[in-house]
């Protein structure tokens, strides 16, 4: 894509106060939900024109091409955006897992029968990662 | 739940500096992310003792009953929030459409083939609904 086209797509978004939009992953042919993280315009940029998801760390205040370390990349297979545009749902192949503590997803944590549960454990089997 | 059982979720929880925390709505059997909305610690609490999904409306700056005059609430299924305990995702119920446009979810702008698209259509047929 052109950066013109991406500049009328970015002219959509409503960006907040800080210059960032929240960015929704979830896994494209599961439904599963992955992370959360946020975006400012060059990671929206960065995103679509190399079809990488690029973050932007707000505690390193720098653009987090996620995976450039750990290899576990994220493919785009769609950029969405909401009725509000002020959110992004990333559809992305995620390669190995999307969370730093080795689980798939980082929402592991949850409420049930009244106790806090981690539901999920850290993937020790290779078979139970995504796309390798 | 107690209020002391809630208490100690909600101390788990990492707020902004708005006292926000942004959930992700995510219908629980078919993976389908529906809306990202904010909820503050009596958002929190209202949706684990109720059961029904509350946020909290930045616009009208109060508790915002998902569906309490369309009709169209959220039931919990479960609450689960992130490794940085800064992001919730709530799994829900869906009743009718979660979008105030009439469609199934917020995210229907999409980029397709360079092009932005509206991938959804405002749902007319009533068996499009989610339960009724």
């Amino acid at each position: 894509m052109s950066d013109n086209q991406i500049d009328t797509i970015l002219s959509q978004l409503t960006f907040n106060g800080d210059g960032l939009v929240p960015a929704i992953a979830q896994q494209f042919d599961t439904g599963e939900v992955l992370m959360m993280a946020w975006m400012n315009a060059d990671a929206v940029r960065e995103t679509i024109k190399t079809g990488r998801v690029c973050y932007w760390s707000r505690s390193r205040q720098a653009l987090w091409r996620k995976g450039e370390s750990s290899g576990q990349t994220q493919s785009l297979t769609e950029f969405r955006w909401d009725c509000d545009t002020d959110t992004i749902l990333v559809q992305v192949d995620q390669i190995g897992v999307a969370c730093h503590t080795g689980r798939r997803n980082c929402f592991y944590m949850a409420l049930r029968d009244g106790e806090v549960t981690e539901i999920a454990d850290v993937i020790t089997d290779p078979d139970e990662l995504y796309s390798k």
